[in-house]
C-alpha cells in the first residue's frame, strides 16, 4: 500500500534546524516516507490524500509520563509534590491489570487525537498491557519503574530486578519496534545507593538497555539529596554510573549548571514538563540554558493527574512562552526549537532514529494540524502557528508506521465509546 | 420564546464563590435567566435543550484585547515589546476601515467558539465596526485607544477627545446594552500628563465613563515613568484623577505593594493576560498577592498578535498554574477563582451587573463545554477539569442574551468561510 499526501505545507528538516516547505508532497510506501518534494514525484502511488488545508509535521512525541494515571484525573489537585504523591499512591495500590489496562487505552485516545505518535511511559504493568500498543498502532516506550525505598534491598535485587530484565528481554522491539521497553529509576529519594550501583553496572553490560527516571524535579528533592548526600542528584546519578547508560531525566527543574554540563558530557536527554512543574508548584527548568549548552531537551506532559492532560499541543505552546516571561526576554524560545524538541529530540531520546522528522527513508510517523479554524488565520508564519496558535483540536490526523490511527474525530484501531466506559468505570472502582 | 437547558451541571454562585450544580436545569425566557434549580421546573418551556453531556458556565468575558489585530496573527515574534510595537505600528497605520471590520469579524469567530460572550477591546475605528457587534450578537466594549505622544496637544484635546466623546455619546449602550463604549488611554508613556488630568476631570463629569488603560506591563515601562515623574505608573495614574474613574488596567506585571493598594481602594479592575505577559517576556504578574489583596483580577487574551490567539479557556489554564510554578506553592491558584476571574470579575470590571454568574434575573451570557473528548474523562473535578484539563474546542455551546450563537461548530450569525476569506484577503492587502 503507498500513498501521497498533498499538503498546505511540510515540516522538513534544513541545515540541521526545520522549514517549512510549502505546497509539500509525502510519498509513502508500506511504513516508510519514500518521496518528500514539491514537485509531483515521478511514482504512481496508490492514492492521493488531500491535505491541502493542513500542515505536516512530525509525530509527537511525548517523553515523560504516567498513562493510566488519566484516571486520577483531577485527584489531589492544589496540592505539593509530597502531599500529592501520598494521596496517589495509596489509590495507585489499588489498581489492577484492570486499571492499568483501561487507563493506558484512554491515554492513547488522548495521545492520537492530539498528535503524538510515541510516548515514553514511567508506570507498572507493562506486560499486562504491552497488547494496548499493539492493538492501537502508537508507540510507547513502556517501563516498570522502580523504587526500593519501602521494599528493602533483597526484595528489590530479586524481584523488581528480575521483573524489570524479563520485560526488556521478552518485549523490546515488539510489534515491529513499536514498543520498546526502557529500564527505570523512579528517583534519587526512592532509591538506595549500593542497589542502583549494582543495577547500573549490569545495565551497561546489557546491549540497548535505556534509563528513564526523575531527577531535581523539586527543590526540597534537590536539596535534601545535596544534604545526604554532599551531591546533587545529577552528581549522584553520575558517580553511581547511571548516565552511562542512555537515559531521559525528567523535569532538571533545579539542576545547577554543573549539572547541565554532566548532562551534555553524558548525552542525557531532559524531558522537560512545563505545565505538571508548574501545576505542581514544583518551578521552573532552566531550559534555555539546557538548549544553549547542547543538551538534548525533549517535551512532556507527564501524568493526567498532575497537569492534566496529555496535550502535546499544548504542551509546546506553554515551553515556547513561559521562558521568555520567566526570563524578561521575548527571544530566548524560538518556535523551531520547540517543534523540534517535540519531534526529533524527543526521537532521539527513545533511541528511535527512524523517526522524528519528514525524510526520505524515515518511518511516517505524523500528525497534520488543519489551518481551518478561525485561530490559524491569517498564517503569516507557519511554525508560529504551530506553537503559539494551535490547539489539539487542530490535529485532524495521526499516522504511524504509514497507517492512519486517527482522523477527524474518528479512531481507527480503538472503540473510543468503549474506552471512555471502561475508563470510567474503572475510576470509580478505584473509590469504591 | 424559551427554552430549559437540561445540563450535566452548571457553574452557579454559593456564598460569594462557586459551586458544579450536578444535573442542573436553567430555564431561560427571551434573554433571562429565570429558573436554575435540579427539579424540574413547573414552568413550560417552548423547548428543552439537551446539554447532558455538557457543563454549562457563566460566558467568559475577555477583558483585554485588540481584536482586528489577528490580522497581524504572527506577525514580529520573538521580539521584545518596544520592538514589536514598532513593528505593528507602521502596519496598523495601513489599516482602513476594511480591515478593522474583517479583522473584528475573525476575532469573534474565535471568542464565540471558544465560550467568550463578551470581550472589552482597545483599539479603533469603533464606530465603523459598530455594526459588526450588532450583527453578531457578540457583547463589546469598544473604545477610540487615545496616545499623545505624537500628536501634541492641541490635535490630541480637540481631535480624539471630541472622537471620543462624539463615541461615547452615540453608542454607550447599542444593541440593548450590548455595546458599551469606554474611554481609553493607551498608556502613561504614549501621553502627557496636563492633557490626561484635564481627560480626567471631564470624565469624573461624565455619567457612565468607564476607562481601559495598559499600565505596567514591562519593568521598562515601569521605571522610566519612576525616573521620569518620581512615581510609579499607578501613582501617576491616581494622582491625575483617572482612577477615579471605574478603571480596567490591564497588565500591571511591575506593579509594587503600594501600587497594588492603590488598585484595590480605588476599585481598579487588573485585567491579567498571562500568555502574551510571558511571550512578549514582559514578566509575571502579581496575580496571587492581588486575590489577597481583594482586588479584582480578570482575564484578557491582549491581541492575537502577541498571544496568538484569542482563547479564553487556555488563559484560564496558564492563569490557573503559573503562578503556583513561578512562587513554588501549588496552593496559590484555585480552579474556582480563575473561573472567577474569567467571568464574574470579568462583567464586573465591564460595568454589567446584569451578568457574568448564572442565577435567576441575569442575562442569559452562557457557554456550555462538552466532557466528551476524551481528555475529559474521568470527571472527580468539574472545576479543576474546566481549567486545567478543558480545550476551547470542549465549547459546544455559546449563548449572548438567550441566543444561540455558536453550537458544535457551526456560527448562526456570522459566515465563517466569509469572515476567513474577507479576512486572508485583508491581511495580504496590509503588506502590498
Amino acid at each position: 500500500m503507498s500513498v501521497l499526501l498533498d499538503c498546505y505545507a511540510a515540516l522538513v528538516p534544513e541545515n540541521g534546524g526545520l522549514k517549512c516547505l510549502k505546497d509539500a508532497k509525502i510519498g509513502i510506501e508500506g511504513s516508510i516516507i519514500d518521496y518528500v518534494g514539491t514537485e509531483m514525484p515521478e511514482k504512481k502511488y496508490d492514492s492521493v490524500k488531500n491535505l491541502r488545508h493542513a500542515v505536516v509535521i512530525p509525530g509527537l512525541v511525548n517523553t515523560h509520563g504516567h498513562s493510566a494515571m488519566v484516571l486520577l484525573r483531577g485527584i489531589g489537585n492544589d496540592l505539593p509534590l509530597m502531599d500529592w504523591l501520598h494521596t496517589v499512591w495509596p489509590i495507585e495500590d489499588r489498581m489492577t491489570d484492570r486499571e492499568f489496562e483501561t487507563g493506558m487505552n484512554l491515554s492513547i485516545l488522548e495521545a492520537l487525537s492530539s498528535g503524538t505518535t510515541s510516548f515514553t511511559d514511567m508506570y507498572m504493568r507493562a506486560e499486562q498491557i504491552a497488547h494496548t500498543i499493539e492493538e492501537s498502532g502508537i508507540k510507547a516506550s513502556l517501563t516498570r519503574v522502580m523504587q526500593n525505598f519501602d521494599e528493602g534491598t533483597d526484595y528489590w535485587t530479586y524481584n523488581r530486578r528480575y521483573e524489570a530484565f524479563d520485560l526488556f528481554n521478552r518485549f523490546n522491539g515488539a510489534y515491529d519496534g513499536r514498543l520498546k521497553i526502557d529500564f527505570s529509576i523512579h528517583a534519587e529519594f526512592t532509591n538506595t545507593e549500593g542497589v542502583l550501583r549494582d543495577f547500573a553496572s549490569e545495565l551497561r553490560e546489557t546491549e540497548g538497555a535505556r534509563m528513564h527516571l526523575h531527577m531535581s524535579e523539586t527543590k526540597k528533592e534537590h536539596e535534601e539529596c545535596l544534604a545526604k548526600y554532599g551531591k546533587t542528584p545529577a552528581q549522584w546519578f553520575r558517580d553511581i554510573g547511571v548516565f552511562d547508560i542512555p537515559t531521559i531525566a525528567a523535569h532538571c527543574v533545579w539542576c545547577s549548571d554543573g549539572d547541565l554540563e554532566i548532562l551534555r558530557d553524558k548525552g542525557v536527554t531532559v524531558a522537560h514538563n512545563p505545565e505538571s512543574n508548574l501545576k505542581l508548584g514544583s518551578g521552573i527548568a532552566p531550559v534555555p540554558k539546557m538548549l544553549e549548552k547542547g543538551i538534548n531537551v525533549a517535551i512532556g506532559t507527564d501524568g493526567a493527574a498532575s497537569n492534566n492532560n496529555l496535550n502535546m499541543i499544548e504542551e509546546m505552546h506553554v515551553a515556547s512562552i513561559l521562558h521568555n516571561g520567566y526570563l524578561h526576554d521575548p527571544t530566548v524560545m524560538k518556535p523551531e526549537q520547540v517543534l523540534r524538541m517535540a519531534t526529533i529530540n524527543g526521537a532521539r531520546a527513545q533511541g528511535r532514529d527512524d523517526t522524528g522528522s519528514i525524510e526520505t527513508g524515515k518511518k511516517a510517523d505524523l500528525a497534520a494540524v488543519s489551518l481551518e479554524a478561525p485561530h490559524m488565520h491569517p498564517d503569516f508564519n507557519t511554525m508560529a502557528l504551530l506553537v503559539y496558535s494551535a490547539q489539539a483540536s487542530d490535529v485532524c490526523m495521526t499516522m504511524v508506521d504509514g497507517r492512519i490511527l486517527y482522523e477527524n474525530g474518528e479512531f481507527y484501531t480503538l472503540d473510543k465509546e468503549k474506552v471512555i466506559y471502561e475508563a470510567e468505570e474503572s475510576a470509580r472502582s478505584l473509590f469504591k
